[in-house]
């Protein structure tokens, strides 16, 4: 089958029961909704702690920061680099969160394992296969987002080189794909969600931040996304998004965020899921 | 502003409160979710009252089915014509639902009329401009399907067309837009739903069937759909999909569709609207 | 074969010669290079009778310009109507340039028949099949553009409808699809154009202008369609490009225009083409 | 300016005239058009040298070859590795042309630039910035092709990476885009070169191979591609397509180039190229 030429250690043929991927008594995959927040990027000390307070407060269990920032221009702010992630580290001693970061190459993967832990990969690396191969032999859990133009068979193909080198944990994240509708910033695709569901093992979770690019859409997509079957979501929140060194216009303030979680609830509990 | 160029009398500006449409006490747009359900085509009586029958009983308020068929290929089956109608017309008699069917040109309007309670404009449809000004005319209401390439703007704008024509009457459908995505027919774009809820006052409804165009997805994206905000849902049924004339691996069972009725009750409830 | 339930008409091996459309005299699809010229609306007699004269003194073949316009809007300006076709036909007989203009719907189709020698369907149009089959009873060449969103079988399927109702006259007409690449107003897919003379006897032709929205790139992938193997041109031309009443940022004017013919005859030999 | 937010080195505007960058005498962007010819992928000795041999004779003058192979499952042939390198090296010293070949990650830059003339950037890697970054301070011309979901002001941002680090050798390619169509295996973009012409002053090859994915498609493509304004061509050549490891399906064989050479030196000459 070609299938299988593609990959097999993803699939429920290959192994029927869920992956939950557990960090620090958090369980990815699980019956309970996981939700990852918090900045874009990691900017200074008071920014990441209030945030990273004021999320966990409002019941996000994860905490994301970037501290190595890809961008189109090499003139954008480009993140803190370490600096960002010993404030990360800072963070996660502060709330207990285990925390979720991006890496933009093999070079920096081990200063970025002493840090954090779960590994992000970017969707512009989605087929990096050089890092993947890399991060398969890592001990973290790594969270793979799709590729802005990756179809089904190939965003599972990325997660397969990553199970094929020995690493189990991997979180599939859908984070829109680039269409013609420039409305939003990308297409939220979720119908790949209940697909991933039905052919893989592996946990999914869902980024409507990226996915639609509009603070107002967050709260309704966030809804869509768990009502979908995602296992969790990873949503941007900002103390003062409209001074945001990036994405601000698509980051949640800290009431937005906590008045989204409260919503959560109820829709995980229609679709028989905890939160 | 260059939005006011392209449309003015669907935004919110322009009438801030809800379109509630009315049909025989059956309300789009209003608190309760109302689903169409019914045949992609009408093939014959026993077909058409069976379906009708049981959907009404699980609950659809609207009955759809398709009396002329826009097929890609002149081979193919392109629907019963007003024998189709009349079989629509006897179903609704029986079961006191409202129909819906596809118009597809502005010769048939008349006829449809006689039959239909609401008028469909298909995606290959969404931007003939003369068909579009005709319905603008007419006193029913009329389910307009967005474009498989229709930006936002595009979308929006062909509801203005019939609106500026007299007839304020249009429920919006999204239905998924053309990528390079193969995995599912179309890729449902769900993030439409709150962009249209807050920009337009006009009900929008999804069709997770054609969205998607496989079975086993409508049931996630139906509960997708509502948690997005959609005011109703367009699905396929039929109660031998494995023998349907057309659709058939898109179309639920009457059984398949009872169950996604039942939970989409607690869905529905969990962002506060009614089934 | 699937492909054959699609179509069968248009393809090489139902009809290995290639179809040579005679229109006064000029042979579309044999080995002369033909270019449609002129305005994309009709404005006034000057600017209709100032285009055609200056066109066709650089070589153009054939004068297009628009009575009936589609716009996305309905507060946009539609052309000139009936009045505008009457401009064409005066065009027409001072220059002895046959006509094609654009018909939106099956009404007008007897109305533009009197005044026009080629009917065009727009890409919005392209699966409008009561206006293809309408057309297929018509007695004159139909010009069929690609929809934005129709893949190669789509629109070769929308050709069949037309040659199945027993007009054998399809020019099809390469114009740029809908893409995430929004630096030109569509993407013009060049590679269609061997594609389609590989499988169909029918011939194509290339409208740069709309395919690229942009002046300056009228020149290089006009002359990249010929190299490609397409048997004519589709050009916006305008006297006064920067007051025409729509797509002036696309039109050429008429140096520009004469310029391009120049070189086009160079490219067109380079291929084994006339022109 | 936002365009000089994202980028400055690679504009017209700081530099107005043609980077030309000389290899071993071959001049890429000058009046020359220059063709890179070879397999996909290096396999044995035999066919490298058979394949270099040939391609010279006709009129290549760069040897493409892929050692490492990025491949979307982790299952295929992913190329001989350093094996590879040396077999094309040694076609280089055989037949006197540099050598362009892919390089997927930093760590394997050093080794690469051992045996390769020109360090070619995947499409998969066109935003991997660390890459470019490291690539920017390499002496070697780098070949980068643009990602299948870069807009043109990705694909210029990524050249302005590698300038931006000190490198001001960059050879753009435009290799196909991710569109709905599925009749070739990615839409060629050719708009985009004209364009790139327009803004930068670097210059940009055409890989048809990659960009249609049907070797029937490869001839009239490359015409249209020259008559566009491209510098260049990157065509996939084997001496047994049918056997090849990877991509048979797009690669032309011998005598299929040989005659596109020949007819490519008239469509050259006639937009004011030699070949």
């Amino acid at each position: 089958m070609i299938k299988n030429q593609l990959y097999k250690l993803i699939t429920r043929e290959f192994k029927p029961e869920d992956t939950i991927i557990d960090i620090n008594s958090v369980k990815i995959g699980g019956k309970e909704i996981i939700v990852f927040a918090g900045p874009c990027a990691v900017e200074n000390e008071e920014q990441t702690i209030t945030i990273a307070r004021n999320v966990k407060k409002s019941g996000a269990k994860i905490l994301r920061g970037g501290a190595f920032k890809p961008r189109t221009s090499p003139y954008s702010f480009h993140g803190l680099g370490e600096e960002g992630l010993k404030l990360l580290a800072k963070a996660r001693e502060i709330t207990k969160m285990p925390v979720a970061t991006e890496v933009m190459d093999t070079e920096s993967i081990n200063l970025i394992c002493k840090y954090a832990d779960i590994l992000q990969v970017g969707s512009r690396n989605a087929q990096n296969f050089s890092l993947l191969k890399k991060l398969g032999k890592c001990d973290k859990p790594i969270l793979l987002k799709r590729g802005m133009s990756s179809m089904l068979e190939e965003f599972l193909s990325a997660a397969e080189y990553i199970l094929n080198e020995g690493n189990p944990n991997v979180i599939l994240c859908e984070r829109g794909i680039r269409t013609f509708e420039t409305s939003t910033r990308n297409t939220l695709d979720l119908s790949i969600v209940p697909l991933i569901k039905q052919r893989t093992h592996l946990p999914i979770i869902v980024d409507p931040s990226h996915g639609t690019g509009l603070r107002n859409l967050v709260n309704p997509m966030s809804k869509a996304a768990i009502a979908a079957g995602a296992d969790g979501l990873l949503i941007e929140v900002h103390h003062k998004p409209e001074i945001a060194k990036s994405d601000g216009q698509q980051s949640l303030n800290l009431v937005e965020f906590n008045n989204l979680m409260q919503e959560l609830k109820t829709v995980s509990k229609a679709v028989g899921r905890d939160l």
